[in-house]
């Protein structure tokens, strides 16, 4: 592990990093070890970073591997060094006695291939240039992120995974784990997702890309070489997208139609609804933390994912003789990814005499809810992770 | 009549506008007659376009006022001079022999104030300044559309309405019509519409409209000074609109995952899958026709709209001893408008003792099904009309 950076969290920084034994690191992969794409592209050389949580047991038994969604990155439980925020974005899931507990687990979370988080994206020079990639970074897919993952893990000397968990695309990481590794996995949960992006979010997907290219910043994708930021396209990218995550009641409960530090409406074009106001403000802090190309390539990787067609066009293929132990959950206000998608996968692996169970949360918080306080989702994970554990034979 | 245009369509362009006895006209109101807009300002001189079909009784007594929505027009049923189509937007509702008989009735559809199909909007040339309004132009409200179409009927001697009907934005103008002007209005048809705009829906406005304004070329709204065209922003929020007046269902069955012109997706950027294409199609054509400008002024005119909001918060009062005949019609598959915000306008005209017909149709066709060949829509509303035709002692 020579090519291993670690760089322990400071303790003045992010106590509770410490308590988490939080760790950020990169894995770099040379010209020896490239990354073969599904589109038939080698990349090379690569990074991942990964943020890891807890300790790993001499047997290498406990490792439960975090997916991240879209928009997220390694950064579960601690600090996130692009945003200062302290927490990270699933400090209710990882932790010591939480359903994650980082006493109990080894927790790694890797940057997806094509991120803006350390893991080489379009966003990084290519050698070969001397320039940033942009849109000469070669289109990546659901299962290339998991084949990223697999050399880490390999790298690390981590044969099998415990329990593979993500939300959103990162339940699709996990299917596709499930999928093309079943012996490395022995439980996975697939939170809020789909085997297969539908045409409505292929639709909100493109609008995104759409708006981002509209903005001349965007240079045809050059704009690190040419100084310039496709904020403005990349801000309402994030808008659209950002009412996709939550549900109309969510959004009557939350803003309504109440007005923003006014009494009456303007009669013009200022944000004179809070829903608004909210709205922008989505999109001018997104457009800090994250590269406009990368949203892109991570967006067509999810278009692209369709796994029942890397198996004769039947999903139920897809998991064929696994032993691994699955946890569907879908929440009932989910219309991005509804409990039916949620439920295809279900009908898939019953089809394939998997073991799983499956939960659908009644929430009025729509796709964003498996981010939320959801003390349902909780109480089934804990479940579910405990008793895998004891099967696995983990005790505390 | 003497300020009345009226242009006959000629036999050789649309013969079908002659059977339907087809006709084009402008009024103009001119500074001794403003519009009293709702934010104060009073707009003069300003114009109303507008369409007819069938002949006018000697009673006046067979008038069917047709509210567009958004991004409609005053072409129901006759070649649209913008887009070339012959056929007119609701040419399956409106003709001899259909529900809106134009045998029977004498229809009209006006052009809405802050439009770009004739009637005055923020394209048009402000006289005081000789240069187009831009943002400089009011902004209007349902309310203002409505006073403006009774300005029109004011002017042709029109004093009452048999019948007003109208989809989305038409359907708040025709609660409208019922709250404001109830001893005018002998039955109302709002199709697939709400009494108050959601904060869902504001947010896809908002989204529309920072689209627009991010676009370099919609120059503060100065474009057409300018000589430029914020095509591309235009595009980008009618792409994201156009998603939510379908369906997932509908989606799914027209594109799933289909490709466009190839047997397997190409790892790129193109519009590989057909719902891509057909967006950017969407989008692209769309420009042609609109007037980026007018998207904003009546985007924001819906946003505005919350009926209950003038009558004391209480929606019922907005109907108080209204001897109107409403039928108020919702689809299933519409999350744009769902039945839920059908059923509280149903509610509050059951709560004021109204004279109510509430018809849901099932369909999988999303928010567009009124536009759309709806047999059940049709039978519906040919049953309605056809009974109130008959109360009002109309024959054919």
């Amino acid at each position: 592990m020579s090519d291993t950076r670690k760089l322990q969290a400071e303790p003045d920084i992010d106590a509770a990093a410490i308590r988490l034994n939080a760790a950020a690191a990169e894995m770099r992969f040379g010209p020896e070890t490239p990354l073969a794409l599904d589109s038939g592209v080698s990349l090379a050389p690569f990074t991942i970073a990964y943020q890891t949580y807890g300790h790993l047991n001499a047997a290498k038994s406990n490792v439960v591997l975090i997916c991240h969604a879209l928009t997220l990155d390694q950064y579960v439980a601690s600090r996130n060094p692009v945003t200062g925020k302290p927490g990270g974005w699933w400090s209710s899931m990882v932790g010591p006695g939480l359903p994650l507990d980082t006493d109990r687990y080894f927790i790694i979370c890797p940057n997806v291939i094509g991120g803006c988080m350390g893991t080489t994206g379009p966003k990084d020079v290519d050698p070969k240039t001397g320039k940033p990639y942009g849109l000469s970074f070669p289109v990546i897919t659901i299962g290339d992120m998991v084949r990223a993952q697999a050399m880490l893990l390999d790298r690390l000397g981590i044969a099998d995974i415990f329990c593979v968990i993500g939300g959103s695309m990162g339940g699709m990481q996990v299917l596709q784990w499930a999928a093309a590794c079943p012996e490395r996995v022995f439980s996975a949960i697939p939170l809020a997702t789909s085997a297969r992006h539908s045409a409505q979010n292929i639709a909100f997907h493109e609008v995104g890309r759409q708006a981002i290219m509209a903005d001349p910043d965007w240079r045809a994708g050059n704009y690190l070489a040419e100084g310039t930021n496709p904020a403005k396209g990349l801000a309402v990218a994030r808008m659209a997208a950002h009412i996709t995550y939550l549900s109309e009641a969510a959004l009557h409960r939350k803003f309504g139609r109440n007005l923003q530090d006014r009494e009456k409406i303007t009669y013009g074009f200022d944000a004179d609804f809070q829903i608004e106001s909210y709205l922008r403000h989505q999109g001018s802090t997104f457009v800090d933390r994250f590269d406009a190309n990368s949203y892109l390539y991570i967006t067509r990787a999810m278009d692209y994912f369709d796994l029942a067609a890397d198996f004769g066009g039947v999903l139920a293929n897809a998991f064929k003789g696994t032993k691994t132990r699955f946890c569907v959950v879908s929440f009932t206000s989910d219309w991005l990814f509804p409990t039916s998608e949620n439920r295809q996968t279900v009908h898939a692996l019953n089809a394939a005499a998997a073991n799983v169970s499956f939960v659908e949360i009644a929430t009025d918080k729509g796709h964003d809810a498996f981010l939320l306080d959801e003390p349902e989702m909780f109480a089934t994970l804990r479940g579910f992770i405990g008793s895998a554990a004891g099967r696995r034979g983990l005790t505390k």
